[in-house]
């Protein structure tokens, strides 16, 4: 059964908006026009909430706080003087700094500039940075970058590893409480690394954290280079337009301002109250039709655009962290969310297309389709000027382009013949208006659609779980090593359990033993089985 | 409701084997001892059927092929003379040429010696390269490695930008067929970078590909340095072990033994007719019993460890094209699958553990947990070589790795407690070996799920239609150009789709135009609304 969709009905799902070039095509969803009568009363009472979330309400009440990242991109809107003069110090304070160190003003000793930013931080505080410079970094950068995410001792070795010169390197440590233990994890090797190399760490180190915090206090101690702020009005998921993305983006290089811009325009098309040429109203609303309001349905995001591969990811973040709650605002159990996954097109077509097309019917798509093959940041330094991917001919009058293009609407058309719904965004290139505007889309999106399921989108209290249980893990290890300094010969991790009286626990004292002795900090007997391997202090 | 397994449950569910290293725990799948007894006749007919498979039947029928990826680190048991000479000639080959490029015999010139590698390939020829790319490189490799995967120009501009030199640049291009149309224009395209950097370009290129291919045609027309075999009886998302894998990884300087060694031993373990003592087994018992055997869990991959982020886009493909299929091999419709995404912990855990834990109950997880924390490959140049990132201590007795360890074991613990399943694998290191035992591993779960569930795990018919599609947009796009070079004045989109005799193709007709003129190949007159915009050929 091979669906159409007419012209006629394709002109009335496909808004476009003049002015920017950006356009949300909703044409391969099939919802019956009533679907969006139905859901009127809804979508009002979600706008109106949006309107008192931007007025300052506290839009996060169980934590008691504002949720204020629209402000960031138009500090006119900010609920008090004391917020907006804060947002406006920050953007200056971020550009004076950026300039500073393009200049030279700022730089680690005499003889070295910076020309290098290696970014420590997780979650909120890494993914719209690595988002971003996927995105729009080229040859030309003022700075190149690197990240610490995670407290992998091998990872960071790896990216140490990479470096062009350490003593050359800014280092941004990004974490808004300041006590993500990742991060901290990662400042301290950093720091450690600064000191092997012989040099002096403080003059490299800047913090991106709230007042206050406990890496604000060493920042201070420790006489780093500069403090910018963040603010508990700000979830780290919608931080890219706070001194978290900006600053990374400004000592790149990147426009600023015009991210900023984006993000304010898209505000703007996103605020309107007539459903249908609100975009993200149609997306919510996309999304409730699609995965019947509860998530029955993934949303797979597929950009056809190399640049915008990590787009899935950011997004996998601020979905899934915003609208997948156990409670409703009522208190009642709904277990909410939308599972978010995606790299880009054409090359997923030869991943996973083949189960979209054909296997378990358990997703609808997000394309994002950009109408400019070429970007100017396209630089090949070892190349006459003129040569230009974009323009050479596979085939007669055929562009590698064009088959992008064949690519997305092919495979578009091809689900859509099975009865696979999409959801298609076009912006006229990628740069960093159009990133400002993808950002701010998705987050008028994921705030609609949490008012429609009606679950607080802006706190996260499955993730506290997580922390307390790695903590109980840690205290437990110390109980192990303790124990085993005390011992006269060598335990097995039942033994361990039981001196300890946590019988119940012996599974993860025997994992915690089998990961101390694979890094020599015990040393292994083996016993009958693994089971009874006893474990004595490394000499 | 907290959720405890006893040691004794444990040890039941923990398979370990002490000559790897390698465990496979279970013991967070909440089936009953009946599920496997119940299993065992179907579980038997899979093991039943992966003899044959092994001993050459035609395992895919529909299109006449033998699947022979165990045959590639075990050539003795080839169905044939003529194939095990030719993996044992292939396996020579790379190693020769490996050898003779490592050691200067091979050089793009008097003066240079090949110092970087772009693949050019997409899908099955690129996600393993990749993959064991980002496990295992250091800065100690051979030769540093890019590439182009997609047919995005920007993109490949963008990695040709960062290439250190085209004039010491091997270039592979991969395509089993031949006529992969992404791999052709990425070969197009980088031929013709070569060529504006006036290098002889068939000195720089060689060819993994099919004999007697377009790819194998071209090669051998052109001159190129070497080609190297792919067969039809290997699959693009099973053929790590093959050419596609093993060229890039010799050259890289890695050892190949190592890996076919790995999967060799893996595959070992996989054939045992005791159920609970195959990991395979194991594993498509717990996918089949988390999605109660259609897919009605996604399966969220999770290494607890950066150098393997890229394990689950990898997987994305074996598991998705594998077993997404429309129709049983009885020609049932079945809608198979199962959905796999994820990146690493404990990154993740600030993205979207917040969901897996409290939001929609839709996925099972399955964690990798590495035990030793430190590769050998790290290698600080900048600093003394005695810096060793997995040594610092964060707090006292507490390094960087036992947190990671710490969140792993949290995280698992925070989720069983709210009834989220998860398999665990854990492997004593990330190497050659353990990549290739961990490659081995899902494509033989692959392989029994598939017969569990009756599906051709080796075919992909669903990817036609999105090819057939897109090339039929390329045709229609070729009949625009025609249309306006003929015309003398501008035309709209619903002019020319009626003038083509396709007035239902109006909205593709329309989405080329914008297409084109987008990138300067036409010129557009704006009309009162986007889709009354007029279009003539630009001058």
């Amino acid at each position: 059964m091979a669906r159409v969709v007419s012209w006629e009905a394709f002109k009335e799902r496909f808004m476009y908006d003049p002015a920017s070039g950006f356009a949300l095509d909703t044409s391969r969803l099939s919802y019956s026009p009533d679907f969006i009568t139905s859901m009127q009363p809804a979508i009002k009472a979600a706008l109106q909430e949006m309107v008192d979330l931007e007025r300052g309400s506290l839009a996060n009440p169980d934590e008691g706080r504002m949720v204020g990242h629209y402000w960031l991109r138009d500090s006119s809107i900010a609920p008090s003087e004391e917020i907006r003069r804060s947002i406006e110090e920050a953007l200056l304070s971020i550009r004076a700094f950026a300039e500073r160190v393009h200049s030279g003003q700022i730089r680690p000793n005499e003889k070295d500039c910076f020309e290098h930013i290696l970014v420590i931080g997780i979650g909120g505080s890494a993914l719209g940075p690595q988002f971003v410079t996927q995105a729009l970094s080229s040859p030309s950068d003022k700075l190149t970058i690197s990240f610490f995410d995670n407290t992998d001792p091998d990872g960071m070795g790896a990216t140490l590893a990479t470096l062009p010169s350490l003593a050359k390197t800014l280092v941004v440590v990004i974490s808004k409480s300041g006590g993500t233990k990742e991060t901290r994890n990662g400042q301290i090797i950093a720091k450690k690394a600064f000191e092997a190399a012989g040099l002096d760490f403080a003059q490299h180190f800047v913090a991106v954290t709230g007042e206050g915090s406990e890496l604000d206090k060493t920042a201070q101690v420790e006489g780093w280079l500069e403090r910018f702020p963040m603010w508990d009005w700000v979830g780290g998921r919608t931080s890219e337009c706070s001194a978290v993305g900006l600053l990374p983006l400004a000592l790149q290089g990147f426009d600023m301002d015009a991210l900023l811009a984006g993000a304010r325009y898209m505000d703007g098309l996103t605020r309107r109250t007539d459903v249908t040429s609100n975009p993200a109203v149609m997306m919510a609303l996309g999304w409730f039709h699609c995965g019947c309001g509860r998530g029955a349905k993934d949303m797979v995001v597929l950009p056809y655009k190399d640049r915008l591969e990590l787009f899935s990811k950011y997004l996998q973040q601020l979905v899934m962290e915003s609208l997948g709650k156990e409670f409703d605002r009522d208190g009642n159990q709904v277990n909410q969310g939308i599972a978010v996954y995606g790299n880009k097109g054409s090359t997923d077509q030869h991943a996973y297309v083949q189960q979209l097309r054909e296997g378990v019917h358990n997703f609808f798509a997000v394309f994002v389709e950009v109408l400019r093959d070429r970007s100017d940041r396209t630089v090949l330094p070892e190349l006459p000027i003129t040569f230009a991917p974009d323009e050479i001919e596979v085939e007669p009058s055929v562009t590698s382009g064009d088959y992008l293009t064949g690519f997305f609407l092919g495979t578009r058309a091809a689900l859509y013949e099975n009865d696979r719904e999409s959801i298609s965004v076009t912006v006229p290139e990628v740069n960093e208006y159009t990133i400002g505007m993808l950002i701010a889309l998705f987050e008028r999106a994921v705030g609609l659609y949490a008012s429609l399921i009606n679950v607080n989108a802006y706190h996260q209290p499955g993730v506290e779980a997580g922390k307390k249980a790695a903590s109980d893990v840690l205290a437990l290890q110390a109980q192990i090593l303790n124990q085993l300094a005390s011992s006269e010969h060598g335990m097995n991790a039942e033994e361990i359990a039981n001196a300890l009286q946590a019988p119940q626990k012996t599974e993860i004292v025997f994992r915690l033993l089998r990961h101390l002795s694979a890094n020599s900090r015990l040393t292994v007997k083996p016993g009958a089985t693994v089971f009874e391997d006893s474990y004595c202090i490394t000499a």
